[in-house]
């Protein structure tokens, strides 16, 4: 599909669109929002507006859809599957602008943001009366709630809260038709017609722009416990995970970070350092909160006992604030040490819990028979395992040419054990080659009929999501 | 939109799809599942189809496709908005002996059903192996799973736990082609392309049929405690259900019954005593569980200061199961006590919690003013208002004429104050003709383009969900 020019005549619509709202075309600037946190990729807008507000939005949509201009929302850009990538230039919608947290309404225990609130932010302020927004990306000091709902994340509290998805009431979205609507109501249930806010969440802007999001808000955990966990076999670590839920505790965090993940963090982290004898083959770090610290202590024996029962070694429990945060500081760290040297490709695969073990051992079969070396941590407690392969001893030729093939093969696994390719960072563009493996030929014309249906010219954020039909 | 007829070929061609399954057609299965919870509406299908496996429902489908037969998907016929009334005849698609629990996955928490188990039997399966289905609608005895998705229904313990939607992780569904797909993946996190499962829940059967549900589960909690609250305004109570979330407590239940749905209740229902002084106006029936029962009795204090510090008259403590039991039984049986005893229309509005009080004292305005009397009760956690108009003292004239004009006035209240239409009933046939206060036509065509895409014939379960565009 060819798209409009961005010519002088669309820049001076654009500028007319805009009163409080600023646009960008200095080719740094393009440079700056052209990438995101997805391997090395670079693919700049052919401007960057940054509105304000929602009518902003609703113009600057309506001068695309008149001169058929690719429209592609920009937030923190954090994101690791390219959603927010400009692949076809065009407008580059930096939300960064509207980042207004509008009411935090104490009384009904919900929120009301503007889409470009980054996720730390919106945390602290609503913490500060006491509440909870719970779903807690690692990039949540940079990140923006409107990146979290567009590509549905996750995080480590989503084991026990849920992912972004289970914290949206209802949503204002510009279509691409420029008419704006809310999705849904700001209730906590809802059985009125087709659920328009869950189809928006995840669609990565592909159905519309989120100009404003209702979300809930849960009481504050006044208390925590964390521990690591270290097991001489990173499949007895897989399998106490799911022992831990079957003893009747659901954890606020379950994370895996296998041998390879913490040796690297440790050599290119400044400031952690944890003992961590030869044999250890993974580590899992479990938190547990709550109201009351006597509960959770009672938690964690329970826990012991099931990791006792599972051959852990000796259990390092965080005594005091700054010993809880350097283990935080440690699992935070091994996505940012992988990324800091060298290049990767981030995989997010999602499993049913239990087959976590098959996963891994499959992982590296398959890096072995390829060549390649992989680092794997991620959310154990729900299945949810990243795999930064890294580019170190791979030539360019193979990275390009021969890699994919290696990726379809996990990813077949991964779909052979009830899994799916994202579990929370998206599809994007860099899944997108490989949607074939999650859903056949149906299921794609579905999803491509809703595309059709809410962007009939395809001007919103194209190149993403749906592989070509 | 003119359908075929269900004719001798139509039934011969049905009987050929079935092989375990089978075909009823006497006037009087007719009448058994043409009705269901829904008033004293009657809609019967011209044939009841009972299939037994997902390729019988595809063949039937494709029959029904071939000849464009509206088709109905029928489960426990429990349902409050006539989601499951044949309203165009054709086919009565009986999901009851598609009853079978698959597979109860205990190393994953996940549980494989076909639609037709009924959600007590599935809650005791899963119990016998210590783990815990959530969502309880009040019908949990006699509804089945497959209604419960079709509705995302919800119940007592969604305060605490989530709806249908959220224990959903994939759907098999038969399209209205015929074909079948899987929506998602088995996992607890998906971020991959659009939601079709979601998209499918609370759709009511007019998407697709589903023939089969993985579920989530949770551990089984240990223990419960239970109370009864009496207040002296309606008013202090709802303002009391906001407190308790802000105390820090998520109750497993958190119901709400006015002083006439207890009288009504104990006329009408044998068996249940309990002595409610004259002043009182409203109650709260307060559950919180969890694995140990003395952090229970340590919420009970909390939840107790609060309650007395909204002005809450004596309160009344389960001491044994029994008790539990007999103020469950009261709660249940508001609803059985009106509907056995009155004609009715049963309204399912849902508000920001900290909005019952108006919505209430609106819903008591609307009824003086146009003089009908209404018995209000429900999941005042929630904020989701069961609002029953009884018939009683109303002409004949005025319930089909009059009340119409009336329900829309408490419809526009509810969507005034943040909420919506339904919370956990669904649309169905009932409250299609009030779907415009909700949405307005940019969302409703919306819905209708969805609806066009999965179902270009419109023969799955039309009449229902969307208005006439």
């Amino acid at each position: 599909m060819a798209f409009g020019t961005v010519d002088v005549e669309v820049i001076a619509a654009l500028r007319a669109a805009l009163d409080k709202g600023d646009l960008l075309s200095a080719q740094e600037d393009m440079l700056h929002y052209g990438h995101d946190e997805t391997e090395d990729l670079v693919h700049p807008p052919e401007v960057v507006v940054r509105p304000r507000t929602t009518e902003e939005v609703v113009r600057i949509v309506k001068v695309c859809a008149a001169h058929h201009i690719p429209i592609t929302p920009i937030g923190g850009r954090t994101g690791l599957s390219g959603g927010a990538l400009c692949v076809h230039g065009g407008v580059g919608l930096a939300l960064d602008r509207m980042d207004r947290i509008e009411h935090i309404d104490e009384q009904n225990l919900q929120v009301t943001v503007q889409p470009g609130v980054i996720t730390q932010v919106l945390m602290d302020a609503v913490a500060a009366k006491g509440l909870y927004y719970a779903p807690d990306p690692s990039s949540k000091g940079s990140c923006t709630i409107g990146g979290n709902l567009a590509e549905n994340a996750g995080g480590p509290r989503a084991v026990k809260y849920g992912v972004t998805r289970d914290f949206v009431l209802n949503l204002e979205v510009v279509l691409a038709s420029g008419e704006v609507i809310w999705t849904g109501a700001n209730t906590l249930k809802n059985a009125t017609g087709y659920d328009l806010t869950r189809l928006i969440v995840g669609s990565e802007g592909t159905l519309g722009v989120i100009t404003k999001a209702v979300l809930r808000l849960i009481p504050m955990p006044k208390a925590s416990r964390l521990m690591l966990v270290p097991f001489n076999s990173a499949v007895q670590a897989c399998e106490a995970v799911s022992a831990v839920f079957r003893a009747g505790i659901t954890p606020s965090a379950l994370e895996f970070m296998e041998r390879d993940a913490i040796d690297f963090t440790m050599r290119h982290v400044e400031g952690i350092a944890i003992a961590v004898p030869d044999d250890v083959q993974a580590h899992l770090l479990i938190e547990v909160d709550g109201l009351h610290d006597d509960v959770l202590m009672r938690e964690c024996e329970t826990i012991l006992g099931v990791m006792e029962a599972h051959d852990c070694g000796e259990v390092l429990f965080a005594e005091t604030a700054a010993e809880k945060d350097a283990l935080w500081k440690l699992r935070r760290n091994v996505p940012v040490a992988v990324k800091a040297h060298t290049i990767y490709k981030e995989e997010d695969t999602v499993v049913p819990r239990y087959a976590l073990p098959q996963l891994l051992a499959g992982v590296k079969a398959i890096g072995k028979a390829h060549g390649f070396r992989s680092i794997c941590y991620g959310h154990a407690g729900d299945g949810n395992l990243h795999i930064n392969i890294i580019k170190e001893g791979v030539s360019d030729d193979y990275w390009k040419n021969g890699l994919p093939i290696a990726i379809r093969e996990l990813f077949a696994l991964t779909v052979s054990l009830g899994g799916t390719i994202s579990g929370e960072h998206g599809i994007g563009l860099v899944q997108r080659p490989y949607m074939d493996i999650a859903f056949d030929r149906t299921q794609l014309d579905l999803m491509r009929g809703i595309k059709q249906l809410f962007d009939p010219q395809g001007i919103m954020n194209p190149g993403k999501v749906l592989p070509e039909g």
